[in-house]
């Protein structure tokens, strides 16, 4: 979230703001997931990154269509927790030269993006329903649920396959 | 995480990279608790964070633990993700000055902190499985449950009282 003088007065204007920091955060994620994409060896993990990178599209169009729901141009705002986890992700990835134990830390490194989405999309999801807005909630509604599956497919292809490959 | 060079060359090294990470993650949650304290208003969060900072003190102890029986001395190195985190919600907190707002923002952060930990412990836990050590993975279950306890309690106390108020 960005670095104001007090400016955020209701729980209004903190819900405006933390969908500026959750819209900030996709479009890095966005931006990141080609990387990942292509650092992964694994197939089952590759195809997952590339069909995650397709659903934050598709997120972002859904971000959007709340901010204009709730009267408000998109817009992002700085988010440091979403670039401290992208930027661990990085560093982790430039630290590993065995390709089985690197797919490991890739995953790692997305179920902590996932958790975070999660964790936002939970707190604004609750927020809008407190605000008398229900629709908005809906909509987010549909992003939380794409996050929650996607780390749970990421939770299986680790316990099942992958760690099993890098151990 | 840290700064290597391509020093990450197993599974194994991998685990014991992840556990000084939430090593030095702890450690700093640690650190910022008693300023969440002094920040919330609501005596139901004020409880909770203060008794969420015992038990971080004594989850700091269990990854000591496990350090131990895995065969290494207790580190931590720089985490980018959760001093990321922190550093977002002290400039959210420093953005508002209604109190019952600032409770509402305060809950949202210290949730985007248990997911983080949560994230992580999870993938300790299936990596310390893969690695033959049921007896590590079962010290670190314990810290994921105290998180995810802590963070479903944050939510019932959100939606239940702390958003209305904000509302």
């Amino acid at each position: 979230m960005g670095l104001f003088s007090k400016d955020i007065k209701s729980l209004d204007d903190l819900f405006v703001h933390t969908l500026q920091d959750i819209y900030y955060a996709e479009k890095q994620i966005e931006k990141s997931l080609p990387d990942m994409i292509e650092k992964a060896t694994n197939t089952e993990l590759t195809n997952g990154f590339k069909k995650h990178l397709e659903e934050t599209k598709g997120q972002i169009q859904r971000l959007e269509e709340v901010f204009r729901m709730h009267g408000h141009e998109p817009k992002g705002v700085d988010c440091p927790a979403i670039d401290g986890i992208l930027e661990e992700a990085e560093e982790i990835a430039g630290d590993i030269a065995d390709k089985q134990t690197l797919d490991a830390a890739l995953i790692a490194a997305a179920q902590a993006v996932e958790h975070y989405e999660i964790t936002r999309y939970g707190t604004l999801i609750a927020w809008a329903k407190e605000l008398g807005r229900p629709d908005c909630a809906s909509v987010l509604q549909k992003n939380l649920d794409e996050e929650k599956t996607t780390d749970e497919k990421l939770t299986k292809m680790a316990t099942a396959r992958i760690n099993k490959k890098a151990a």
